[in-house]
Formats: structure tokens, sequence, C-alpha cells
């Protein structure tokens, strides 16, 4: 591999150019940047050798186009490329959701140079300056709907990212975003909850600040996460998201009745069936 | 300092032994432990030099009484040691409830001797082998109520917990037990209910494992709590829980509303306000 183009320099492309050029994977990375300050940052950090601003022509130069825009761009920004895309080019997104993107790109002559993938590993900063060498090491990553790519396109996508060294695991786009839903989308909607519940409650910060232990930050440091990112996601995966919050809810009000209700064996058990997330979550 | 004695060699009740003892602020460690298999443990981890069945005995061997038992327990406890303390001993309670164990106790002739205090950390585990030396190092330590101390057990209080060290915090009883529910069990309630959400949702526990990230795993991982420890948390803080849970469902409907809605703008600046805990939790 040899030149790898980046669309958007943020947390997810920034990493990923990180993570690619330290193990040797590529040597040459180009930025496309719409934000003219992070184009200018991501140079200075050392996330791309170069930035392009004419779109087809970075493509025509990449051997792989990794799209790593949020997801409202990404419906526009993906058919930009595959239209620029030949059959030299193998062009990925990173994106949290993927019926609509998929769906949209579905009947393109080029889809099967298109790889979707997920790598499931974030944080809740965003922009260059998020971005970290290690973030996926050992991560999974989800791709998607692999048989509509090329066979050699796929081949290359795992040959690059098996090397970060991440796990595969191969979904239909249906079935990622019901689970994405579950493991990522849910707790950020709970983390964006509770930092409003505690902002609103909560009218002296400082008193937040001196008292907030490790539990509370552990469990609010979503809150922190870019709208720009997340309106979209929740956008998109709309339908699944509100029936896994629906469900939350539910959980929520079944465990306020039982301390309203004072039954404090329900709630014990309650909290015992909870405690088998240990199983899953070391 | 010679003699601290620690009632209930668990998270806290260890970590705090193996504190003072790195710090040089005590030689001698003696542990009271209900549960035989804690005890040996307590002691081959070397979190106390020695297991004293008889509480009385302990006490008057103490300089400094530690009771770190679980909420339903302190309420037994922390009169037996009163009852057992002279002018010679100073007794805290490192209980995340206040208000329900200071009226218990606030009548006691040697409530003086007593100095009500909560140290801001933990973790989602519990028993001697949960123990840690760092825990509490830069974390603040509320003290409750220390107008109702003798000041020379307030001022042994200050010494000992300042050169762990900690930042000391006062407030009255019914100011932490707010502040708490706010801070601390909220975030526990949010998390067993979101575990129960995806344990609910997802039969398949391997696709969680798999894809698990980061972000689910902080919001989900105070799950993995004691009930035995947050029952009677729950229980003593019950009125201040429910006030907060309350308003938390409010906020996780109205961001349910926005999306049901697709009022993406009202989603947008909804996150935008819960961004402002940027500026609380670094």
């Amino acid at each position: 591999m040899n030149t790898v183009v980046v669309i958007g320099i943020g947390l997810i492309g920034g990493s990923l150019a990180l993570s690619l050029r330290q193990q040797g994977l590529a040597t040459r990375f180009v930025g496309v940047e719409a934000n003219p300050e992070n184009a200018r940052r991501a140079l200075e950090l050392g996330l791309v050798d170069r930035i392009e601003t004419d779109l087809p022509a970075a493509v025509a130069a990449a051997d792989l186009v990794i799209v790593a825009v949020p997801m409202d761009a990404m419906l526009a920004v993906l058919p930009q490329v595959l239209d620029a895309a030949t059959a030299r080019q193998v062009v990925v997104d990173v994106g949290s959701t993927k019926g609509q993107l998929l769906a949209a790109v579905a009947d393109h002559p080029n889809r099967g140079r298109f790889v979707a993938i997920h790598p499931m590993a974030g944080t809740e900063y965003s922009g260059p300056e998020a971005a970290v060498q290690h973030l996926f090491a050992g991560k999974t990553l989800v791709v998607c709907d692999a048989h509509r790519s090329d066979p050699d396109a796929v081949q290359t996508v795992e040959n690059l990212f098996r090397a970060l060294p991440m796990r595969l695991l191969y979904l239909d786009a249906a079935d990622h975003d019901l689970h994405a839903a579950y493991v990522s989308h849910i707790s950020h909607i709970t983390s964006f909850a509770l930092a409003l519940t505690v902002l609103e409650k909560e009218k002296e910060e400082q008193r937040i600040f001196d008292l907030a232990s490790g539990g509370f930050e552990s469990t609010v440091r979503l809150a922190k996460s870019s709208p720009a990112m997340w309106v979209p996601i929740f956008r998109q995966n709309r339908t699944n998201v509100l029936d896994v919050l629906d469900e939350h809810l539910r959980q929520l009000q079944e465990l306020r009745r039982l301390l309203a209700d004072e039954d404090y064996d329900g709630l014990r058990n309650s909290i015992e069936q909870a405690n088998h997330i240990r199983k899953i979550i070391s």
C-alpha cells in the first residue's frame, strides 16, 4: 500500500492514519478536510503529509480512501468518492450507522470498490487533536455486507486492519445498526441525559467538581461527545435507538418502582441480574 | 498514631489501611471482619496485621477506629463501637449516606469521639481483593456535621486524611446526602438499568462482548457493583435518589421525544447543553 487518502481528519480518520503509518502499512498520507483550521492542525500534528483540496484528484492518487466524516456528510461524500474511484482504489467508510448509507450507494457502478467498516473504538473527544495512535489495537472491526464488495477490496481491508491488529466481525448492515444501538448509541443517550440531570439539579458547578468521583466521571464522560457527530447517528439509526431507549426507560422505571415501594428484595434481585454484565465486560 | 482498627476490610476499609500504612501514618493495623474468608484474605494480602474477633477489645486497643461496613450493618455496628469508645479513641465511618446514621447516634454519650466522613472514591469491585493503595490520593473527603464532633477528634481526622493527600470538604449531613445522590448514587442506578437493558435486548452475550467498546464499558462498569453495598445506600437515601431519578427520567423522556419527533435542532441544543459537563469534569 502506497498512498492513503483520509477524508475528514478527526478522531477516527486521524487515529487510523497514525496507526497505519506506525505499522508501516502505507507510506504516504493525504488529507481532505473541509475545515481549514483542522486541516492546518492535522498537518502540524503529522497526521497527514499533505492536504488536497480537490476530491477527485485526491481519490485518483489513492490506493485506499478512508471516508471519516460525520454521518450526515457521509451520505453526500461517499457517492462523490465512488464517482471518482476506479478499479485501482479501495474505499472504506468508518461510519457508526450503515443501513441508510449502504442503501444510498447500493446501485452505484463502483459499489464493489467500497467496503463498509466500523471500528468499534473511540473517545468522547473529536477533531485532529483527539487522534491517538493505539485507539484500535485489540478492538473489533465490523465489516458490513462484505458480499457486496469486490473480493480483492475485502482482502485488502482484511489484511490492513488485521495488522493493526483488529479482530474482524462480519455482519449485515441491519444487524450492525441494531447491535450498535445496544452497545454504543444508548450509552451516549444515557450519558447526555445524566449530564443534563446533574447540571439541572446541581446549580453549584463547583460542588459537582469537588464531589465527582471516578464512578460519576465514568458514566458521564460520553456526554462530552460532539453533537455534530451524534445527531446524524441518532437520526440515521432512529428506529433502533428509540427501541433500545424504550427498553432502557422501562428498566429505569422498574428500578424506580422497586425503590418507591421499598421492595428491597426485588431491588437486590434486579442488581444481581445487572451484575451478570460481569461475565461479558471484564 | 499507633493502632488503627478497621471494621469491615473490603474495598474502602482495606484501601484506607494500605494508604495509611504506606504514608507511615500508623504502625499497627487490626481488622474486625464478620466474614471469615475475607478475614483470612485480608491477612494474606497484608491489609491488616491481625484479626480481632472481640469488638470491644479491638476498640479498646485502638487510636483510630474506621467503620467500613455496608450501610445496613453500619446502623448496628457504629453504636456498638461508640459504646466501647473512650476519650482516647477517634471513630470514623466511611459510609455513603449520613442522615439516618447520624440521627441514630445523635444522642450517644460518646458522639463527640465520632467524626462522620465519606471519601469520594471507589471502584465497582468489593471485598479485600479490591483494596488498592492509591484509591484516595487527590480525591475529596467530605466531613459531615463536624461541629458535632470533639475538636481534637476532628483535628486528628484532618491531619490523617490531608496527608493521604485528600482535599477536605465540610457539609452537613442533609447536603451530603443530596449531593451524593446527584454525583454518585444516580450513576449507579443508570448503570444497573443500562446493563439490564442490554442483557434483555442482547440475548447473544458473545455479540455484546465482541462489539462493546470503551464507551459502553465506561457507562456500564458500575453495574458490576455489589447489591450488598448498594441496596442499603438506596434505602437510606431513598427520598433524594427518587428525586434525582425522576429528573433523570424526565431528561431521558425529553431526549426520546426530540428523536421521536425528528426535532434534530432540539436534539442538538440538548447535547450542547449536556456538553457543559466539560467545564466540570476534565
